[in-house]
């Protein structure tokens, strides 16, 4: 870790020991009518497939088996919009302690239901930001359970770190690779691995146009505030944190952002040609191929998450009503 | 090969170093969660994954491969409701030779366009099984083709068995696998591999109740007929043939039914927690395990394809009107 309390390299090869029992080694896949549609040779890290359903389990549970015996008895508490709070309620529970989750009224379905079943004790509130940050601190008061920041954390950012040295292990360095942006948790990690790792390797977030304040804040070099984000990529409204635009600046070559319509057609054409399932989150790299906004040899992608109302698939009769 | 023209395990691993450039060698994957849900530890050999989205490619490209140049030249031809029909259809391109398909008039907007997308010659029939094969017998007599029959053929059963040996490589031997079966092709190839790789473990095949013929002529040991199949499984409509009925009886334990709801919600599942897309056929194998209808110690499931049409899924608010 250094002076800023930022992780290292050597924070997420600890981390990936630290996790290894309690996560998926997921597949790298590619597709060669895929890889034509995209006009690029890509290879897919399938964290749609990791334990929960997403990357974040890697960040949760290295933030989860890191702490000693007697802060761990106290148990976690985390406010976050889904897959985080189902990873933080899985690890909590394979360490055998309490998580506290608190929700925003109106969350999706399908994630509420995640966190119940891996034993998450949900906490609503009112959907706005400060809300959601007032009622964590509370419930940290009152049991002295630990806050694990969906992404404003070190040993979160760490913890995701550790799918590239996966990544180094099953291929080759590619000429990019290429992440969805929403809190910068994801690509921090990526990044300061990657370039340790693939020093010669370009790294790429992409984020919806609809939440774009990565984008404005790694371009401008101040953080810009998230304005009542809209896309569909739920996983994405989030906004970078002091932290994660700083190690964006240092690590990162560049943010794309991308349409709507590109993401639901981006998500359409990994169902049918991957036949994987993902969530809108995990499209949104994969539009900025489609889009050409990212040309290269070879891609990596990760796929961060499998997490979708099955019910209400974006270009589904019901969703077009 | 045996005196009936049967394929054996020295066929099965020439079919395997011959198609080895030209299809995956797909993940085994399996869900902590699904595990549960099924009752049972279930490792899923995701075939869906193969080269043109089914283990069809496997049988397509040991027939199509192990011809010899002078016959090659002329192509190949064969009558098929859909992924038979691809996976031929881009063998044949691989090769470089073209591909005759009789497909059914009304048959998927989906697998037409995988065979159109692949280069394949479509001729439509009308939708029996007297037409289809009239209508092949004439290609064949016209072009010289060689035909490719999607099930009934020594080659292409011995190709369908290669997966066997991925999966020999790939776990320990369990106490079940569990294929569906259609014409038989999948079941009697998986069969012939286990039974010298994995001697131990029981085979058996999942068909749908309202297709039932493998069930009803295995169960009387005469070929039965396969009368107006009614079932969502577009894969598993033909009937076995008399080569495929000999080699399940031979080598096959048991073959169950399952019901149409079970497929569906079978096929959901595997969608919400494998975070794979399978095609309904796949489902089927899984729907035997939802029922009860397998129990074991551990399964091996093969999901054999995922060419399904994305804007009719089976629990859609547009498949429910």
């Amino acid at each position: 870790m250094n002076e800023n309390g930022d992780p290292d390299f050597d924070d997420i090869e600890a981390a990936a020991r630290r996790i290894e029992p309690y996560v998926q080694r997921t597949p790298l896949w590619t597709s060669v009518e895929l890889s034509r549609a995209l006009g690029s040779p890509v290879e897919f890290k399938c964290e749609n497939l990791q334990s929960a359903g997403a990357f974040k389990s890697r960040g949760a549970c290295n933030a989860v088996f890191g702490l000693d015996d007697a802060s761990a008895a106290h148990g976690v508490a985390t406010h976050s919009s889904g897959n985080h709070a189902a990873a933080l309620s899985r690890a909590a529970r394979l360490r055998g302690i309490p998580a506290y989750i608190v929700m925003p009224r109106g969350a999706p379905r399908i994630k509420r239901a995640a966190v119940e079943g891996y034993g998450g004790r949900i906490e609503e509130c009112e959907p706005t930001l400060a809300a959601r940050e007032a009622a964590a601190a509370a419930l940290v008061a009152t049991t002295g359970a630990t806050l694990v920041h969906p992404y404003d954390d070190p040993r979160v950012i760490a913890g995701q770190g550790t799918l590239v040295i996966e990544l180094a292990a099953q291929t080759a360095p590619p000429e990019v690779v290429l992440v969805p942006v929403g809190g910068g948790g994801l690509l921090s990690g990526t990044a300061i691995a990657c370039r340790r790792l693939w020093p010669g390797t370009r790294i790429v977030g992409a984020e919806p146009a609809g939440a774009d304040d990565a984008f404005r804040s790694f371009t401008s070099g101040a953080l810009q505030p998230q304005l009542a984000p809209q896309t569909i990529a739920d996983g994405l409204r989030g906004a970078l944190s002091a932290r994660t635009l700083r190690l964006a600046r240092a690590w990162v070559d560049e943010i794309v952002t991308v349409d709507e319509a590109s993401i639901v057609a981006a998500m359409r054409l990994v169902f049918d040609r991957l036949k994987v399932v993902i969530e809108p989150s995990s499209a949104v790299p994969v539009a900025a191929l489609l889009l050409g906004k990212v040309r290269a040899g070879r891609v990596v992608v990760v796929l961060s998450g499998g997490n979708v109302d099955l019910d209400a698939l974006p270009w589904s009769a019901a969703a077009r009503l």
